[in-house]
């Protein structure tokens, strides 16, 4: 399984994405599904990756060799609107499923992924879609201003508390870590290191990209604080009638 | 959907249940799913349904059907181990299901429900069962002290950072209320009032039941003062180096 999320919020966007695969029980990896496409002053774009592994990287590679073909339709720097590009990418995504749908069919598999694209375009505003394994896609709102693809249950009550529009890039950043931890901590099938990527608002460059493995200061850092935080919290909740008052 | 949670601790048992239910999203109810069955001096038992309103209100009405029925081969109060009670409702369970089984098939709807019990047979100790639609059933474990059936996921990461064999009964019961609570939150098929039953061990009679509706002072009690131990937490998480360091 796989958890990644996107968060939109006015200075910017955040991108989280967890880096475990697993065929069954036995067959686990680590790989990355952050991928960045950056072209300076006019596109900044990344996607990120669930489900079939197989789907995934094929579309990413008919993204790139589109990139490289000069006769291609449309590319990932075509399309004046990043909706385009959601619809794009759509499309690789169903006609590369359509390729291997018998034999899928055959072997009970499923070749479905789902993809998160996000960026921002020269001239428009930053967004985020959600591209379902159907190829149709959605884009947030500014009452639920984040997009979550894979195992997305174990970590959105913390996005629900946290995250609004004027959340800072930075805490919205903290917000994905600490609800990538939660959901790694509980769910065996999503697993680090934590990629992490932030894009300022008309900045059309390279975002920020760091990747949190076990080892990092900063995961290490962001896990003690928030476990200790919590437990604090806990400690303050009102007591029952019949318990002495808290000593806190 | 539903969401029950059950935690076992040195101290005894906590159950806690929300009370939706809904039939697609435009039936939607309000119904407890906690029963006690209390035999004072011999046993207490409480069961949490979730899955078929149908099925778990008939495993309910054939479970008091046995206790009135003086030739019945098995019932509640039989049994000296509590798996055998769990034996017992889970081949109700199956009865249940299979009766309706062609019919439920043909509408392609599910008959499906899940069960917790828990509770204590004098001179047993207190244990906690989760009963599948199949009929078969676990119970919990010292490293994992707590089950839960329907909506589990959302609820979960705080259990796994809170919940140990030596918890108290009332933290284990505040921690069964945040888990509810960020449920609710975060799943609009889960609702209030959350329902509460406290077993303490070897005390062989009803448990202390308590129900939070939104306007329960201890619920309203516990989402501020969790809401607010969050935002702290999160607010003394880490800066990202060119932050500035926060005045925390």
């Amino acid at each position: 399984m796989t958890y990644c999320l996107a968060i939109s919020v006015n200075k910017g966007l955040v991108f989280a994405s967890d880096s475990r695969t697993n065929a069954g029980v036995d067959y686990v990896a680590t790989y990355s599904k952050m991928t960045t496409f950056v072209f300076p002053q006019n596109r900044s774009l990344v996607l990120l990756t669930s489900g079939s592994l197989a789907t995934s990287q094929a579309v990413i590679n008919a993204i790139k060799t589109d990139l490289n073909d000069p006769d291609a339709e449309f590319n990932l720097c075509k399309g004046k609107y990043l909706h385009e590009v959601a619809k794009y990418i759509g499309q690789l995504s169903q006609k590369e499923q359509k390729q291997h749908a018998e034999a899928m069919e055959k072997s009970k598999a499923s070749s479905e992924s789902s993809f998160i694209l996000g960026g921002q375009i020269a001239g428009q505003p930053c967004e985020i879609f959600l591209i379902y394994p159907q190829g149709n896609y959605i884009t947030a709102s500014t009452e639920t201003p984040y997009l979550q693809i894979g195992e997305n249950k174990y970590g959105k009550p913390i996005l629900d508390r946290i995250v609004s529009a004027n959340t800072s890039l930075e805490d919205a950043a903290r917000c994905a870590i600490v609800s990538l931890d939660s959901t790694i901590r509980s769910n065996i099938s999503v697993g680090p290191p934590i990629e992490l990527a932030i894009h300022s608002n008309n900045v059309i460059e390279a975002p920020y990209r760091t990747s949190l493995s076990n080892n990092s200061v900063m995961y290490k850092s962001v896990q003690k604080h928030w476990n200790e935080g919590l437990k604090r919290a806990f400690n303050k909740l009102p007591r029952f009638d019949w318990e002495k008052p808290s000593a806190k």
